[in-house]
């Protein structure tokens, strides 16, 4: 009786869930602590005790109307507050109407894509990708266009991009540090992108946008992440604090825009125009408010780091290949057969719960997701050992 | 150079903003207090002190993944606590199952249209009605079809309802406590609406839906607002805190059916899928567990019910003609010309903000919004005397 379309994407999506309740079934049977979950991207690290401290003192405060309604697009002291933060890093003249307060990034890329794409139009995205891109283009009527990367850097192809590229074509969406694979586009990656659409754009009297989607910005080991806006005149920005200050059941996040980029205050309009019509109204009051009294802060990234540094070292020793994540808290190494379905399936027979490659539309691969502790990515080396071992 | 469909719909919201710019000019002039703005349907009693403890007592507390994800529908024991309080009222069966928490009530409209529409579907809302609604059918690809309600009562006639019901009819919109009229549907006027869902689906073989959307229900004076799902097992309830609990900037809605709803589990499954994919992902944590708190807790409903009267009474001495509220926080008198915006205009003269009904597909209405003291109505009301002079 629901939509058919919806009816047909639940058929399709069940293969998580029913990852979600093997994960549960062998906990039960052997033990949380022996059940090596690699499965969900769900930042475990605390957040900041700053962030504690400014919950505390907000919610102590007699401050009127703290939970109200603002405009739509957030109160403007906590986006003038991003604005100066992005301005401080990059040199731009950004303010409070560049930013608009988004429920957290999910939020901001529907947000983003109802407001630019007219039916039909064309949204280019890079694979291996975070499928749910693919949900948000048909959201809005888009039309999603997938282009591999290199799979030995996972880095796009500038000149596959141009080619690639009609009078039908939108949006890029990049997604960096990345999720599945963790690598960080350079500058020059990112210029060269640029490029490309600044070129494209001009031949086809269009603006191509390009929709940078960063939650995973401040999660980054020894390298830049370069600001986009600095790059890119028509880049969207879109950040969130789900993983940067581990608040992802909040819902906090951003979108960002250069004020020199083509018509921005009718962008402007049109993104809080959407929020607003997609029924987010406004991100949520409180958390906008601790966001913007902890805009300094991050969790601690060494956290990750050492896990990455753990588990990348120990799992190419042990005969995988990988390529070395610079940031996110992701590995995606090759399977040890072409059908990583079936690499997952004898993974969990040694307690070990990967993603499939296949998920991220790049088959023979899998997702390691490094949301545990230390001491579990020491105990699953073995499984991860003896997995390898029946490869040999 | 975004959406033509966005841009043109940006052309036509921009009354609203003028209409917001307006009032902060007239308040620059006059003084805040001289200025009578009944446009905006913002709650502005505090929240309920229960609720700031328990803010507090969440913020101060040590409890770990407090922030995290969670299930797209939600924590399981605040689902269950809102379950077992509709149970409670209804004698119904619901358990966490039943209930899908959302960012606000308007997040959970368009989870709800998203899950039900397929392209082209109808949806039949009755005038005058928040027009936000076709702005969300429009998202999901839906058609509105609009019915007028009695004038003389805002009521909906079920006979015209089961006149315009086609075998492309999906869901019914109701909302009551209305806005903007703030009419309360009684039992009988639900029963006959259900009657004629209930034929029509039977006649068509198709589930029919009664989306009842109710952020007003605990704003009610002295009637009885009936629980939709003890009357049409189709039906999906709509609530949120933002006006129960003066909560509208932190989101916090819910969507909740009835257990025997026909394929229920393909229907909740589809809810949370939706939630999802539109990007909300789940709502708000925090406040989730602030409202589990706080389930039993409503603002001081006699605030409004104060000011209801002391309009109501002396609009209507004045000569205004008026259908008395017994819900929500709205007047809808009827103009004293036929052009509503031209009246609007004329109020303004008087310092007095009101909403053209047109605003609402109801010419030759305004709606007035009493979120302002008993003050501020008091010292409104020589302007209103005034305006009616005008046309007398």
């Amino acid at each position: 009786m629901i939509s058919k379309k919806i009816s047909h994407n639940l058929a399709n999506s069940s293969m998580i869930r029913a990852m979600f309740e093997e994960g549960e079934k062998l906990r039960k049977i052997y033990g949380a602590d022996k059940v090596y979950d690699f499965s969900l991207g769900n930042p475990d690290p605390e957040p900041p005790v700053e962030v504690k401290s400014a919950l505390r003192e907000l919610a102590g405060s007699d401050q009127l109307k703290m939970h109200s309604y603002m405009n739509n697009a957030g109160f403007p002291e906590v986006r003038e507050t991003i604005a100066q933060k992005i301005n401080s890093e990059t040199g731009l003249n950004l303010n409070f109407s560049n930013v608009v307060m988004t429920v957290g990034a999910g939020g901001a890329l529907n947000v983003v894509l109802k407001t630019l794409l007219n039916p039909g139009e064309e949204v280019i995205v890079f694979a291996p990708f975070f499928v749910e891109y693919t949900s948000y283009i048909d959201n809005h009527g888009g039309k999603t266009v997938i282009i591999n990367t290199d799979f030995n850097t996972f880095l796009p192809d500038p000149e596959i991009l141009r080619a690639k590229i009609t009078p039908n074509t939108k949006a890029v969406i990049i997604n960096t540090p990345n999720n599945p694979t963790g690598v960080v586009y350079s500058r020059d990656t990112l210029s060269s992108i640029a490029k490309v659409l600044e070129d494209k754009s001009r031949e086809y009297g269009n603006t191509i946008y390009l929709i940078s989607d960063e939650p995973y910005r401040k999660l980054a080991y020894d390298v830049e992440v370069p600001n986009i806006l600095t790059i890119y005149r028509n880049a969207i920005m879109i950040d969130c604090f789900s993983k940067s200050l581990s608040l992802p059941g909040e819902r906090m996040g951003y979108i960002a825009t250069n004020p020199e980029a083509d018509d921005v205050t009718t962008l402007m309009n049109g993104l809080v125009y959407c929020n607003r019509v997609l029924g987010f109204v406004n991100a949520p009051a409180l958390f906008q408010k601790v966001i913007a009294k902890t805009i300094n802060s991050t969790v601690d990234i060494n956290i990750y780091k050492e896990r990455r540094d753990l588990l990348y070292n120990s799992l190419t020793e042990l005969g995988y290949e990988c390529v070395k994540p610079d940031g996110a808290f992701y590995l995606f190494p090759k399977a040890l057969i072409p059908d990583d379905i079936e690499f997952k399936n004898r993974a969990v027979k040694y307690n070990l719960l990967i993603v499939p490659g296949s998920g991220f539309r790049a088959p023979g691969y899998f997702r390691l997701a490094y949301c545990v502790s230390l001491e579990t990515i020491k105990n699953s080396l073995p499984a991860f050992e003896a997995l390898a071992k029946e490869f040999k």
